[in-house]
């Protein structure tokens, strides 16, 4: 590619609303320009990212045996009323009308779609198993679009859903589209982690997510340095910190502790350690809308007064099925007799269920809210002043945690860009997608379902690796391999003539390289294609030609290398093996 | 590929809705499935045709000069508004509401966003020509979505947008246009024809469509065999077919032509030639809204009896600026006194407005209706029985018609899968797309567009090249160029083996093969190739090794041809290449 052919657009200024680096920068670089809230074009340079991590993901799918077709984007609403999902899905669901006031959706994903064509096209065991998958247009109708490509509205996915005779084969499946998963982000040349993650809604038995490790991510990740462990924090088990509980030392004294109703006052003022104290979290279920006697619960949930409620956890407690909520004031007032800030389990107005975290369940002579405004307990230990607890793990690790298996945990940030679900019949079931199994009798079929983030893959991207002058793009997903940067062409023209040479040459060896000839100042030039983040800029200058010589630059590195002008394009080629 | 590992599900029957080749075929081999009413998905063998439709049109507009990047499909309303089109567009634009009540479309074209783009990016004249373009998913909102492909509502378009400094330039633009097209459509495999076109309420001086010959298609183009003129019979010149009109020979007579309401009833019924009678058809043009005076105006257009209206010549006409429609038969009782199939041009009850067809208007002694039911005149004559007239070209085209240039003219039919259009400044204008020229003045971009129905081509492609076994495509388009059918690989063991050395050979070479390692029977094997329509098939059979051939049968072939085993993978590749 030639410059001048081309549409290289930089921004000096971002507008004020891009808060992160990669809407930032991709705006700055004329990588996209918004149409409307979380809605883009991709520009040139973009799209040429784009679809160099779609060609990625698609060569890995195929290798992976996974079989490209293309759903609408345009879906009816009666498949998503099958699901079930037109009713529960929220208002991310973009619900439209067509001419004849029939309902369709623009899909966020396509398990209504694939499981039609499940059934209408799998009729025998002896046809799975079988992986179908798209790269398509999504539409999600966020609330609050922002963070550029991160969190848009109309993005690109890669969605893939298997299909087998039995959980085993489902199993397999799964653990194929993992090591492809595994095989895509390490192609693409990002840092990246595969970390265990919770089912949620979608239930099933397994989950992963893949996290592009960047320090802005919105997920926190829980690893162990020295071991294969890695857990989204949402997921990941939080060891109970005390081995044996020790025999109480102190009795169980009324503290007065005024206009302390935070536990990181609490301990300034009695002068002990914050991991002496404990927390009290006051949560409520609701009554089943069936049930007519149903009572409002209130559940006291205890945690160590340096910890933090880990809510996904807490929904999975028995008795928390249908969901729960933080307690009323009210409620709050009603249960304990006592304002919030000085709760305890100690003395509650009427009965709630208790549940202490693991390490509070295990802790003695430990300070809590007194139910009195302006009072706690200290010296408070278990089976003496209060019966022992039940007990769960209610709290998201913390970095330093002990890992049960040996070393410690670790903790980082991700931003997610692949989700691979076990999904089992849910959507089988609902959709009823039976195939003739080996005794001729109809079976679900059995399913997993696959998501890449392709637009968002980019953004990540950028996220992970950039620094005050732009981009810095792995080799793999830049929009072009390498910039050849002529200077001085028009006081000496054998600087035209040896770019020329090089960007031809190198185009000759497969390089996606592109010759800024265009006529501009080096200073601009070069400012432009560091902002762009091309990973490899070759600079023929006339000076440097009186010495032989070319320079060259990684995008990655602080200096340029000279090379004679002869070995210029065999040193491009080293160089950017390790781009 | 190999078969066991792809999904290949054909149909012995196609549902009864598919009324065309082309959405019969493709359901029956398995390449669509509809998901709604003009809505459908690209089964793994579709997808394939569609991609490499996609990959020749991409290779071209790129060699072109073109440049690629990718506008939304959901489009903000307001900008719809600034063009005007969110008003115009009629029910096929789907206009839908994010959750947050605004107004959006689904593109079904990108004028308004590339024009945005353009005001925006491009600022000075150096920056120009430039060309835009992008394979995207389009949505029309189609009344009566029918034959799959060929009018679907979902569908796949590449559009391109050139921007010039001046109609010279963009003139230049639509010619470097026009002949990717042509190298395009070469390609593809198809036999085609470029046709001048109407430019219809887009405006501007000139159109082309590029249409895929077929008897099926639903447009007729008019071409002479000898020349390179070729139109749409919509624009198509239709000339006068008299050189001189002939001195009057007959009285005007008052005729009885009793239940003889039609032009061809009449020749008959009096034993003439339908060549003699002149048929009237009466159309009005209502008054402009803010016109209070304004009355509806009546117009007699006459033509010749064999000879058929052309509408869009018709809506050409000087004072049908606003329109036309065709008079209520109260109208025509108010103008001429008569009911519909006696009417004429002589004693009408009110003056009407008299437009004769070129040829009509050099006719002599022709017969009329005499605005008296069941009468005609015979005899009639220009300048002596009634004024001279106003003429106009208001017919279309008939196959044989002498063309001004020599020779005559032909018709055939085709499908539309390509139209380029010059604009002009008509969206430049309603979105304020200025660039700063060579003396520093803001001024508006010259801009043409450029479509090519990218799903379309492949029912056009089967649509002209099918036959009763199913479709036969043409090689740069086919889902697979080779399918190696083993038969009796469980009597042989060599079959096996042979198939798999062919088939490894020919990908070795870039031959995209498909190797059927199925078992089933050979009959039904190669029944269901023969829809799917791979240009080339090479049995190995068990019968064939012993002589030591393999066959090798082109689709479009009636029989098959031996050749030595060890010659398979040379001679497949010669007879490949004029497939």
């Amino acid at each position: 590619m030639r410059a001048s052919k081309y549409h290289i657009n930089t921004l000096k200024e971002a507008p004020a609303e891009t808060e992160v680096a990669s809407h930032r920068l991709m705006t700055r670089a004329g990588m996209i320009r918004k149409v409307a809230g979380g809605i883009y074009t991709y520009m040139p340079l973009g799209l040429r990212v784009l679809r160099k991590i779609e060609n990625v993901v698609r060569e890995e799918m195929n290798r992976a045996g996974a079989i490209e077709l293309l759903m609408p984007v345009v879906q009816p609403a009666e498949l998503w009323m099958e699901s079930g999902r037109w009713e529960k899905y929220g208002d991310e669901l973009l619900r439209i009308k067509d001419r004849h006031q029939r309902d369709f959706v623009l899909q966020p994903t396509s398990e209504e779609v694939v499981t039609d064509i499940a059934r209408n096209e799998i009729h025998s065991w002896r046809q799975l198993p079988l992986n179908f998958y798209h790269i398509q247009t999504k539409f999600r109708d966020e609330r609050r679009p922002r963070f550029g490509l991160m969190r848009g509205r109309e993005f690109t996915m890669k969605d893939a859903y298997s299909f087998d005779r039995d959980e085993a084969g489902a199993q397999a499946s799964y653990d194929i589209m993992f090591q492809a998963y595994m095989r895509i982000f390490g192609r693409l040349g990002l840092k990246f982690r595969a970390v265990a993650a919770d089912t949620g809604s979608i239930g099933g038995s397994r989950s992963h997510e893949f996290q592009v490790i960047a320090d802005t991510g919105e997920d926190l990740l829980v690893y162990n340095p020295d071991t294969q462990y890695a857990a989204n924090i949402e997921l990941a088990a939080a060891p109970c910190l005390i081995e044996h509980r020790a025999e109480p030392k102190e009795e169980l004294v009324l503290t007065a502790t005024p206009q302390a109703p935070k536990c990181e006052l609490v301990a300034q003022q009695l002068g002990r350690p914050l991991s002496d104290t404990v927390k009290s979290i006051v949560l409520a279920t609701d009554p089943a809308e069936d049930d007519a006697d149903g009572q409002v619960r209130i559940w006291l949930l205890l945690l160590r007064g340096d910890h933090e409620l880990n809510e996904i956890k807490a929904g999975k407690l028995p008795g928390f099925e249908r969901g729960f909520r933080f307690a009323t004031e009210a409620e709050i007032l009603d249960s304990f007799g006592c304002v919030p800030g000085y709760l305890g389990p100690i003395d509650t107005a009427k009965p709630v269920s208790i549940i202490a975290d693991l390490t509070v369940a295990h802790m003695s002579d430990f300070i809590c809210g007194a139910n009195r405004e302006g009072y706690h307990y200290t010296g408070a230990n278990w089976g003496r002043d209060l019966p022992e607890p039940q007990s769960a793990d209610l709290r998201n690790v913390v970095a330093g945690d002990p890992d049960p298996n040996g070393g410690h945990l670790a903790i980082q940030r991700g931003i997610e860009v692949g989700h691979v679900f076990f999904l089992g019949d849910k959507y089988s079931k609902a959709l009823q997608a039976t195939f003739l199994d080996t005794d001729g009798k109809p079976a679900l079929l059995q399913m997993g379902c696959y998501g890449i983030g392709i637009s968002r893959i980019s953004a990540a991207a950028i996220e992970q690796c950039h620094d005050d002058k732009g981009i810095v793009w792995p080799r793999a997903i830049a929009p072009f391999e390498v910039v050849i940067c002529p200077v001085g062409a028009n006081k000496n023209e054998k600087v035209g003539n040896i770019s020329e040479q090089i960007y031809l040459g190198l185009q000759e060896q497969g390089v996606e390289a592109i010759l800024d000839d265009r006529d501009i100042r080096p200073g601009v030039m070069f400012a432009e294609w560091e902002l762009i983040g091309v990973p490899l800029r070759i600079t023929v200058g006339d000076r440097g030609l009186k010495e032989g010589v070319v320079e060259i630059q990684a995008r990655s590195d602080a200096a340029a290398v000279k090379v004679p002008v002869e070995q210029a394009q065999a040193a491009a080629l080293e160089r950017l093996k390790s781009l």
